[in-house]
């Protein structure tokens, strides 16, 4: 078997890391801060339709594969001994004005289309299911399905469960990966990727984004049960419950190079935003804001695959890295098996990379 | 000379502390985190006028005398080697509607019949002044003579100072006068006053308020020069420069009991009103968000005087700890010589408390 290592220890990172121990390879995870980045600041939803935009069937398609497989993905980090604490709740997408309606209506259509279960609610029936909902939400869209992982505790369980099967972690920035002494090596280095290759240069960029968490405090309601969702003024945000009774507001997105402060605008735009959808949550005590950044790509797919000399990319996962862990760590275990990567994976190819291309074409 | 004990070490603790060190008193400072509390969080205006409310004359006053003699103080902690920050730059204040244009010019005609400097100017007048002032000022109010101190280095400073001139510090808490060995007991314990002596339990309340710290990111307008005050959808608030770059935003005030955490709603107001006044505030940094309990009185000025066997009263300063620290330390450091209270101080005896006046009338 051969020694493989993983560059980022995030959600990608990590799962590959303890995927590729679980069939006998030898793995070093090298992260300065392993189980934060991106990957610590995420709100969890594993929602691919909710997430998708109009027109990334293979964003989807990729997501519903991921998502398949992630009772399993739990389950077996469960049964490891570490509980990634995966929540069957669902989503509520709410609509506040009647553009909101139709959208919603569309959203339901296709849900149905896949087999999934949805209903389509009156604000006030959203109201009988969340009561903390808003007076000036007028629709809504019950998405029973859909699942949330607390992505902290997931993280902190990949980590655990990776060391209990034998990966080391070097807590070193690495700069360059032919300075990484390994058969393999994975670039799961997020929006950080670009700099390690050249091909990843041009593909993976970093996208920001501002999340908090807040909690309630005495007398306020009580956070919803689901997840909620809405686009307010045009800026999409989810507000997502925790066990342990905090909830996750999320999230603002822009282009702000690597810039990992938190704007005020971002803070502002959040709560007002989650103030119309959640009036209560005015009255909650804000306990963090952080930003962090998305590795986006052109076309909003990851790259999984082959970049050539030993490397594998495992990233450009922009907002769907929690989702994406499973169906990545399977593929890039294939890849090391010797396997082709996976039909439903096909479209991830960093062949689509413009340095790639250009390349095959020579 | 008498042993003094000092419970409470914000502003006003400290300040008696030096000051009465310095005439020969062997000082002794309780508190748990001296140089914390509300005083840590304010934004160290030095402005008595913009921060009066209409018939406030006794506060006005109170103030004013503290005004006169904040140079003289500062210089003092300087002189010891502790610079506490003195700043003067002046106060812009704005308006954003017709009403405030009204209330400004009555408040320039107060100014001016004290005999301060000022200024009215128009929307453009006052973003000449200030650039970064939005379109959507319409009026401003120059006030030259405005002071602010940055309130952290005063912290530090007055602490530095009093050790110096051999000031003790015990990090308990005291819950109960009684119990501190000393010749003379001063509470300056801020909001918590009211739990250390029964007539200041129905004169001294919490007054809640949330306060923020931005930076400017790069490629951001600088932040003002001067402090700049408004009051937006009848919220005051004021943004204050400090000199290492940072901008102070504050701050919310409202009833909440003992509660010291930071509300949502509280970030979301000072955030939207402060992009009103001054719009490039939204691509700053939030470095920081506190909430703080102000010491509220019924009629917003302190007590400071006699309590009785042995205990002197020097809280209840409300929005006005910093501005009133230097007369508040003067006049305690008079009572302990055994002089009267000073007449401009009259106002603030603690006779005026419920429980003591009706002792009087037995």
């Amino acid at each position: 078997m051969s020694e493989l290592a993983v560059v980022g220890g995030g959600v990608i990172g990590l799962s590959v890391a303890w995927r590729a121990a679980g069939r006998g390879h030898s793995v070093t995870v090298y992260d300065p801060t392993p189980g934060r980045g991106a990957s610590w600041l995420a709100g969890g939803m594993l929602a691919p339709v909710t997430e998708a935009w109009p027109g990334e069937e293979d964003v989807l398609s990729l997501g519903e594969e991921s998502l398949r497989r992630w009772p399993a993905f739990a389950r077996e980090l469960a049964e490891e001994g570490f509980d990634p604490g995966l929540s069957e709740k669902g989503t509520l997408v709410v609509g506040l004005d009647r553009a909101d309606v139709e959208h919603l209506e569309i959203l339901a259509g296709y849900l149905t289309s896949l087999g999934r279960e949805v209903e389509v609610l009156t604000g006030r029936e959203a109201r009988r299911l969340e009561p903390g909902v808003g007076g000036s939400v007028r629709s809504g869209l019950s998405v029973p399905g859909d699942l949330a992982v607390d992505n902290r505790k997931l993280l902190v369980s990949l980590r655990k469960a990776a060391e209990q099967r034998g990966v080391q972690f070097v807590t070193e920035t690495i700069v360059d990966v032919e300075s990484v002494d390994a058969d393999v090596v994975v670039i799961a280095a997020g929006a950080w990727s670009g700099r390690l290759h050249p091909a990843l240069a041009g593909g993976v960029r970093p996208l920001k984004g501002e999340i908090l968490r807040l909690r309630p405090r005495r007398g306020c309601l009580p956070p919803p049960e689901r997840t909620v969702r809405a686009v307010v003024e045009g800026r999409p945000i989810y507000l997502v419950p925790r066990a342990d009774g905090e909830l996750v507001l999320g999230a603002t997105q822009y282009e702000a190079g690597f810039d990992e402060t938190v704007a005020a605008r971002g803070v502002r735009e959040l709560l007002e935003g989650a103030e119309r959808v959640f009036p209560s949550i005015a009255e909650y005590e804000l306990v963090e804001m952080a930003a962090g950044l998305r590795a986006a790509s052109v076309d909003n797919l990851p790259f999984i695959g082959d970049l050539g000399d030993g490397v594998l990319a495992a990233t450009g996962h922009h907002r769907n890295g929690l989702l994406l862990a499973p169906v990545t760590a399977d593929a890039i275990v294939a890849l090391l098996a010797g396997s082709e990567l996976p039909p439903h994976a096909e479209a991830a190819h960093p062949r689509r990379l413009p340095s790639l291309k250009s390349t095959e074409r020579v």
